[in-house]
């Protein structure tokens, strides 16, 4: 075991005690959403509803998952590893699922109560500012949980494993990453199922409002908006916060020794510092709108987190790389002062996550120019609306993920030429994107928060005109909030692949090391191809292809598996209107629960497609055509990804707030055609957003710590000239059927559900409707 | 110059020969279509219109792109090459633009004859077969027009440069495909803007169904289909034929000498006499479906091709690698038999055409699944059309990439680790696939052909119901041939481009050889990763990006157009009915000509910002970042690009197929609300699989060979030591900015139509209409 000194030790254990620390803050400001008031017994009571089923669901979600990873527990020890490490590395797995699905839940189970909470306070005078700030200090708990416990598991993996934490390190990222993703794709097809069908049938069958009382599918919409949008996005962005620490802490080790190592944790613990300085300086002044208050919080947080970023930087680091501890070989002679080249590279992340913001912001937001446009498309139908939203979306895509590029391509110049350098820079970008996290964090938690906040006053009838107006604009806000975090999400995800590219190779090396020093001969011909990165070759473009073709399947699915879960919330709606004909004049009360049932039992069902195609299509491309093509699959995935994940989730934010446009009265208002128009885009943009889009972004870390575990089993069972192919290729062909296996089964999922839809049909042409 | 032997080019002659009969057949099926009857006074009349308006529009595209034409010709000066090699290609260059202007004009000359042919043939007895022959026919002319003037052009440059011909090839593929792309997105907006403009105020505003003569965009909505389907589809199929001869000729030469540049020739050759095959033997029997003879008329024609191309390469080449004549040394040592390879390439590309048709066919026909469950869907009303359609198109584009890419993996296994032979092997199964070429060209003008023979049924009024119902079921299989075109057209562009990754590295290591032959110094550092293939280099992961960016921008520039330009249709086709009440009554002929006028001006301006963003993005990559992202940008282009327009043909062909199966009754069939869902579905779709669809086949080629054109100024410009960077980097800036500022003059334009549409709403508001 590497040991660290002792200076080293001493940070990273302060940097321990900051993680700590920021948990605290966040119990404070628990107490202090808390202590607000809890509204009418009406709004209470729909509260309790929604509060009993997302606990619900999380748990059996988590009971689900358990089994996954356990089996993943297991086959962690069949990859090739010394064995201390890959005891760590598993037990740091469960790790980091624990924490992922630690945030999640604990993100659901605040804003199920704070959500109550924004209603009753819309109801007082100020409530502007107030709803805002409960629901803002809402993000700004789990906002603070997922600094906190990130720093924490990185700080102690440190301090347990020192100079082996990397390799360690890698399995508690995979744990978070995988957690998340399910997390992300579970409740994202929950909340979806639940409010398509419940406009479905609401809206377009029966003419009632959205979030109107009588709609047996209002509290599985408001379950979904905590599962899916607040705890799987909180998981979410855990796992980008667990994965790019990961990522820097193995490059900075690479490059720069035991400075490197630290150096990541120090500037994220600064990042702990700043969001608490976010958390508190939101706050929304007189008639301003509530994004304006956060983004001056964002922007305050930011700011400083630049300075006393370069400050620890310039305290930390020498000036010249050569006085670096334990610096590369490669990097000894390296031009320039350490200090000054990893502070741009900091300060580039925080510019790129404030771009981001800004240009979300106006590519979603309700005052600007896109989702003008967006709206007044809705004149002309829901063909033009749908077709505008998604020219939005890929505008906006491109110039996110160019913007992203731009930052690479600035990390990559500082680094003037050292692959090994710029890598380490790339994550470093990441790290100055995540001391923004927290905020970000709290930001997202508002858009569910509001959102379930608004139907709880439709539902409870006992909030005024006043009251409702406020509660909308605070889900118009949520609304480009929410945008604004999957496009840092996405921007995380983008660094950290570039960034692990880095420990993928190493990775590689370190097993081609092995077979030579074992003097095992290497073999040549086709293996040669598969074991260089080149991008010309025709193998790794194909890896290119299948990587951005994985991604499209895995977003096909997504939708499809909405649409199909929408349809049995849809019958089971009709079929209370049909047997309770109380539910319509407002006499009985529909039976919420079983809609809440089904959509439990379907995203559980759905999610695992998904979940199965991510883990096994590298697994399929690694051993079935090599290292390079493997390489190519990622850089496939990263590219298509990232615009696919904005496309997705931009058009989305668009579609929604033109909605809310024309529902404040632009181009005819509530119940005009136009109004109709955009209730299509907006359907079409659930699941768009809040499905298919985030999921991108776990699917991507995923996959890619995937490769990195299991790169060194593919090069051992592919490059000595003596090896049995057919192992290898048997492998691959297990890892394909798995993943061909799932869609098929998703397929025979959605023919089954064809043939229940056809019964249900003719049961209401027999006139039992 | 490189001598070819007296055998090669006495093959090489009579494969000219071929061309020229092929090109004389397709004299012969031309005269036989206008030898049919041209229909009732009031088909004739309303065929003029269309006659009038295809004419008046491409003639002035040309005008307008023979501009283009002239300043690339000189631009291509400028890029380093022998002054020979330099006037060859800016000559071959026209002559690609000119051949593939010529096959454009062709194609929609004879469709605007052979529509009001098929519509009378549909009057009379035997209708179905007849109308399908003459359609398919019409298809024939086009197809024999495409191998012959490809094989023709290839066969000439050879006979004429020999040894030198690859390098002058360039710049018929260059010109072919720059061309192509112009004439695809000129041809889509203007038929998809009127198309949807069309529908926008006839279906949705005025009720009034399709085709009915009182709108005054039907007649431009019809000349479209010939403007766009027919002209676009035969020029970009002409470019995908010239372009995929020009990676085989270029790749057969580097890898195997002489007989490597001839014998791609002799297979295209083969294509021809099999298309003749193809073209006669297709005939409907009796009640079967007109699909189902087109597919019998491919299989004959591919499987017959498959026989001949071996028959061919069994006499051609020696048995061995090593008795190949002016074998390259890497290929000397080659194990197996060229025969077998060769052959077995070939047969790979004609299995491709053959599982892209299949699946094509599975994924948008009336008659398989995935369209029945998009028109299931559309009882859930428009939002579950849209999704299930993009569903359907997502899932549709995984499979086709995923056999593309096993095709490429194919070739790729049989070149057992050569990658020079790896890449002629791609060529040569591009070559197969193109043997298919002739068959559909001439599936795919079936698609207009019947398109508009539907429409000038409809409008004359002269055709009765069971003539109409003939049809729209031929209408219907256009629908699906189109599709499969497409599917073919992106499969071509991904083999090509594959290949061309060949000469591009060719390119890059002549230039490089000679800086280093001329002793300069070879700078390192960042120049280092511009230079290098590594796609794990963060600078090649942003070319990746960028890559799929550019396919991102590029489809979204020509969905907003078609947007834009429909609303100027809308404005127009308004003030029509509003100044001219008669039109309503039918007393007064709405002004038709108008409509094609403002169509061919939008579409004309439209066309210039995705066609500036293909060529100049490339050219901001190169200089700006190296031959090395340069080459990671194309791969992103590749795997993004051949995901998208398969996903975009197919959702769109899906979406049109439900509208059919509902109007033909399913779901409650014309004027339900089902239907109502479906033709919204339909209209998001023109965009989509008309215009940005298609147009992402040619815009690969273009990229690609743009690249290969410029590698060696690239590095020359950023290898050398004491090399002057600001000029390359100014160089890269410039593009950038052609390439952003035409993205900006389009957004300055959309928000010039929203002005003036706000014009027109306070007109409609002031009680004008």
């Amino acid at each position: 075991m590497i040991e660290l000194g002792q200076g080293s030790l001493t940070i990273v254990a302060v940097i321990g005690a900051i993680a700590v620390a920021a948990l605290a803050f966040a119990v404070v400001l628990r107490r202090q959403v808390l202590a607000t008031d809890e509204g009418t017994p009406a709004m209470k009571e729909i509260a309790g509803a929604i509060q009993e089923g997302a606990k619900a669901y999380l748990t059996r979600q988590f009971r689900t998952l358990a089994i996954f990873a356990v089996i993943v527990f297991g086959l962690l020890f069949l990859l090739p590893a010394e064995p201390e490490i890959k005891l760590g590395r598993a037990i740091a797995f469960l790790f980091g699922a624990g924490f992922s699905a630690a945030i999640g839940y604990l993100g659901m189970s605040l804003a199920v109560k704070a959500n109550v909470r924004v209603a009753a306070a819309a109801t007082r005078p100020g409530g502007r500012s107030e709803g805002a700030r409960i629901a803002f200090r809402t993000g700004g708990v789990v906002g603070m949980a997922v600094v906190g416990l990130g720093l924490l598991g990185a700080a102690g993996v440190v301090l347990v494993y020192r100079g082996e934490a990397p390799a360690v390190l890698e399995g508690f990222g995979f744990g978070a990453a995988l957690l998340a993703m399910f997390m992300r794709v579970g409740g994202g097809i929950f909340t979806k199922a639940a409010d398509v069908g419940a406009d479905l049938v609401g809206k377009v069958e029966q003419g009632i409002p959205e979030d109107d009382p009588r709609n047996a599918a209002t509290i599985a919409d408001n379950v979904g908006d905590n599962v899916g949008d607040c705890a799987g996005m909180a998981a979410d962005l855990f796992e980008s916060y667990a994965v790019m620490l990961v990522a820097s802490l193995i490059l900075g080790k690479a490059a720069m020794g035991e400075q490197g190592l630290v150096l990541p944790l120090i500037i994220t613990a600064i990042g702990a510092l700043v969001a608490v300085l976010g958390v508190l300086t939101t706050r929304v002044r007189g008639e301003e709108s509530g994004l304006r208050a956060i983004y001056r919080g964002f922007y305050v947080a930011a700011v400083v987190g630049v300075l006393l970023a370069a400050l620890a930087t310039f305290v930390y680091l020498p000036g010249t790389f050569a006085d670096v501890p334990g610096i590369s070989e490669a990097l000894a002679g390296q031009p320039g002062d350490p200090r000054l080249i990893v502070s741009a590279a900091v300060l580039l992340g925080i510019v790129l996550a404030g771009v981001i913001l800004w240009l979300t912001g106006y590519y979603t937001g309700t005052t600007s120019r896109p989702t003008l446009h967006v709206a007044r498309t809705s004149r002309t139908g829901a063909a033009t609306v749908v077709l505008s939203g998604i020219g939005v979306g890929l505008e906006s895509a491109v110039f996110t993920a160019g913007i992203i590029a731009a930052a690479i391509c600035g990390a990559f110049l500082l680094a003037g030429g050292s692959l090994s350098l710029a890598l380490f820079l790339v994550a470093l970008a990441g790290c100055g994107l995540l001391t923004t996290v927290g905020v970000i964090v709290a930001m997202d938690t508002f858009g569910p928060v509001s959102d379930n906040a608004q139907g709880i006053a439709e539902m409870s009838g006992d909030v005024d005109a006043a009251g409702a107006q406020v509660l909308t604009d605070l889900d118009a806000v949520g609304n480009t909030t929410k945008a604004i975090t999957k496009g840092i999400a996405i921007a995380t995800a983008v660094l950290a692949a570039t960034a692990l590219f880095g420990s993928y190779r190493e990775a590689v090396d370190v097993a081609m090391g092995e077979i030579a020093e074992a003097g095992t001969q290497v073999a040549g011909g086709i293996v040669g191809a598969m074991v260089a990165y080149d991008i010309t070759s025709p193998i790794t473009l194909v890896g290119v292809i299948l990587g951005g073709a994985t991604v499209f399947l895995f977003s096909g699915l997504a939708i499809d598996a909405v649409t199909r879960a929408a349809g049995a919330i849809v019958f089971e709606v009709r079929r209370q209107f049909r047997e309770m004909p109380g539910i319509m004049t407002g006499e009985t009360r529909p039976e919420y629960g079983k809609v809440v049932d089904i959509c439990t039992r379907d995203s559980l069902r759905e999610l695992a497609t998904p979940g199965l195609l991510a883990a096994s299509a590298p697994i399929a491309v690694g051993f079935g055509l090599g290292v390079g093509p493997l390489a190519g699959f990622l850089a496939g995935a990263i590219g298509t990804g990232v615009l696919m994940a904005v496309f997705l989730a931009n058009s989305g934010g668009a579609w929604d707030n033109a909605k809310k446009l024309v529902e404040d009265g632009l181009h005819g208002g509530k119940g005009s055609e136009a109004h109709a128009a955009t209730v299509i885009g907006d359907t079409v943009g659930d699941p768009f957003k809040d499905t298919a889009g985030p999921a991108i972004n776990p699917l991507i870390k995923v996959m890619n710590l995937v490769s990195v575990l299991i790169a060194p089993a593919v090069v051992q069972m592919s490059v000595p000239a003596d090896t049995n192919h057919a192992l290898r290729i048997g492998l691959a062909l297990v890892a394909a059927a798995v993943a061909l296996g799932a869609v098929l089964a998703s397929r025979l999922r959605a023919v089954r559900a064809e043939r229940d839809d056809e019964r249900d049909d003719s049961r209401t042409a027999a006139g039992v409707l």
